[in-house]
């Protein structure tokens, strides 16, 4: 999917349903010179939400992002709508967190070297000094804030200080072993990303991997999701799956889990960087 | 995707991409007081096609089926279109040529007996007389044309009488184990669907489970596609694997092969039949 | 996996793990003749539990089922295994429970008439008379137990006396909407198959497809797993997964976990005749 | 599958198949203290071959890994066997080849790492200096061997000779972009992995995710095989599998094919260093 043209836009908008959006929105974009590269819409039938992503090529000297926003503003304003115009070749600011598991910062890192991510990862948080070489290798700043359990509170500050003095927009939870307070998550509505080393909702909560061994199931997943106040309950973005017999050990599963955790939280960061998910209340609409 | 109501429509349409079209489309629906249910639309970014689907609902009284199609032809004629609107409603007559094996002629007529298609299945042709039980078990006319080497002209020309006769739409190629001529196709462009089953272009021709059996491999496919000229060569609709082992025999890949070439031609026969499908020079469009 | 001439026999074993068994157990089929085609041996490291699986061709004139069966009993018994030998060529005797849906029967019926499995279909018992056609269609006794609150005690009583009869082994329920109790399921261990709609642990219970709806989940599953007592908490036999996407409506659950439901339990039942499946305490143990 | 521990063995053995095999192996391990942690095998019912994978334990002081082998022989030559006793704590010396593309080789070295390979890779190979400092960042030998249409055959010694003075016994393909001579394959039978880059036998040759585009297929592929004389025909070890669409542009099926490749690869590695596949003809026995 070819967007990143330095005059490219995306539009992802979603209001309430009614006729002529569509319309409103394609000739809002033809009039001011653009050609539709892509354009996915859904309907909720049942909550009769509306939906869209659109992305447009304007031919240079074309309007500038601003300017787009601006002219949108009042008919966005009229239909209620909840809306943003992203432009294709800006990357977004992420802030990577991890603990001790180095393979989905491994794969996110080498990932984004090769130019597979919209992304500008801007520094990486952790509660642990292991992963420092890993991230200096791919000279990324590495903040190191331990977290004791009488600090977490004061570490949350420093933290939220921290990204917005680095204007972080996404942050990636990379399995990152803490969880963050509901004040921390509120600031980053939606922009949360977590990987969960189950298929959610099976196995909530820790040690899924055990969990699953113990059930003896035949197939074991990952889900990653935006984190919200409640564990485990965030809209879900994306989940893979992955067979397994009873010759898999407890090793097994942890091994063959890794693979999936890593590919399903690089696709979700994918799809969130290239501007492709809307929440939709508690579910996530994804135009793959 | 539930469009079936009365006064549901579906546009497709592929034409040369310019500015506009989305534009053009959108508002000639909501001028008409439609509102747009689902939406896709693709750009080939190589060939500069532009491509959509578009379905929408009327509230009664609403304009008649002619009367869009009526409304709509100068915008098409303008931009040079191939395109069709069709009724949500209104079911595709189709036949099915079968020859011995049952599989597939089951699946499709099952899946169809409990509304997962919105096909109308108006007559089976068949050049044994085997599946002459399963046709009347459904009560669906069905026609035995044996067919030998001496009178395969014939045989088509009375077949294609019959299907004209009967105001057939689409084919469904259901394993029949015989090649139709370039002039029957012709007929019927981007409208007869076989399955082949391998996972093309691998094993092309006769025996491919041999064929996969023989070599080793490791994964099965099969694959259901448009008929054309070129035996095995026509667009692909949709794919669908299977993995084997050494374990596996001739039988067993006969066997798992079975399961594929149902729900891969069941899964093409549903795309074709709600109007998904729009075909791209040798390959296909399918939005899903 | 060709198995099925009339002097193959099949022993299925598991014990308390310990040195010489695969040796004891290979002798003693090389001793009388035998030519193993094919063994599967597993021993849980954290049990210490032996399983084994052992398929062997006996040429004419072999000794007879019995015979072997009394010929192993002592060294089985000085191991304190779990045995049984079966004989290849001989189709176990089964009884489908449904209720209204017709897919699974539909599904198990048409595989069992080309001869995908070694089953015998001896009745099929219902609480609903939906059903009776399709039964009819394929010749097998069509048994209507309508069931109440107030009569389940003694309708399971006239179930077991109907089942033990027909020298019924295995039961298949094939979405059949009753809870069967304890004492029913105590009759028939590891004998009583199941198919829940969804992929377990996750949606246990009623209605997972609408959990599944409301949870926004990208894939939904079905298990089928042996009955317990203990409500979808049965050793799981297989699962299997299929993609759905913020489009998919409730009913396209439905739709898709169809095909998964029949799938799953035709899978389940094609291992458990080919006596594949050793349990393991809560889990099993699946030689495929 | 834990069997890593220091008086862990594996044979792996193929033969004609004859009554009797399995009782001679199993007591073999039996007389001499052992324990069989698993044991696969297999016989090819149209071919008439017998392959078996025994895994078993020696509590110590146990015999030594020559005096098994030592003691296994005339039993082996008796019937006539290919066979070889692995120490399951005894790591492949391995050489990777590789020309300018990472993804594969990053792969291999990230997991052998954290240990999920029992490999050795004492060596990599390459005809482009590109990936000297991954090579360096692992701390492995990189030997740099720029080959020209005019000293191929040169080359080729020169490598042969850096491998047998490195003792190297298995050599994987990491997208190595030259072709092997056959004086080269031959020195190392079933010992030389190769990665391509589709689903064989579907697209041999070159360019293969531009032949998959041009056909407009469904899904790609990418396939691990031991090399032999015949371009892309050794016997195949493992296959996997991506979904794409329409909108997947070349640029989209090369970044979904690198996935694949280096999962394929990394996993027939695994297979191949856990001593789990045997040469059956054109065709592999992987017991999995």
């Amino acid at each position: 999917m070819t967007e990143s043209k330095s005059s490219d836009f995306i539009l992802l908008l979603s209001s309430a349903d009614r006729p002529g959006l569509v319309s409103l929105i394609s000739r809002f974009i033809y009039e001011r010179g653009g050609n539709i590269l892509d354009l996915n819409e859904h309907v909720d039938p049942v909550e009769k939400n509306f939906f869209i992503r659109v992305s447009w090529n304007i031919p240079d000297p074309g309007v500038s992002h601003e300017e787009l926003e601006n002219a949108f503003r009042p008919h966005a304003d009229e239909i209620g709508a909840s809306w943003k115009i992203h432009q294709s070749d800006r990357k977004t600011r992420t802030a990577i967190f991890v603990s001790r598991y180095d393979h989905c910062l491994h794969e996110i890192l080498w990932r984004n070297s090769i130019g597979e991510f919209a992304v500008d990862v801007a520094l990486i948080v952790s509660n642990h000094a292991d992963l420092q070489p890993l991230a200096e290798r791919y000279g990324i700043p590495f903040h190191l804030f331990p977290v004791k359990s009488t600090n977490k509170h004061e570490t949350e500050e420093k933290e939220l200080e921290l990204l917005e003095r680095n204007g972080i927009e996404t942050i990636v939870l990379a399995r990152y072993m803490q969880i963050l307070s509901s004040g921390f998550v509120e600031r980053y509505p939606s922009r949360v990303i977590n990987i969960h080393h189950s298929f959610l909702p099976a196995f909530i909560g820790g040690n899924p991997y055990r969990q699953a061994y113990e059930r003896g199931v035949k197939i074991i997943g990952a889900t990653s999701h935006y984190v919200t106040e409640e564990l485990d309950q965030g809209p879900i973005i994306e989940q893979d799956i992955i067979r397994v017999t009873h010759k898999d050990t407890l090793e097994d599963l942890i091994r063959k889990g890794r693979d999936l955790e890593r590919f399903v939280l690089a696709k979700a960061l994918r799809l969130h960087a290239s501007h492709r998910i809307l929440v939709n209340g508690k579910k996530t609409v994804v135009f793959d």
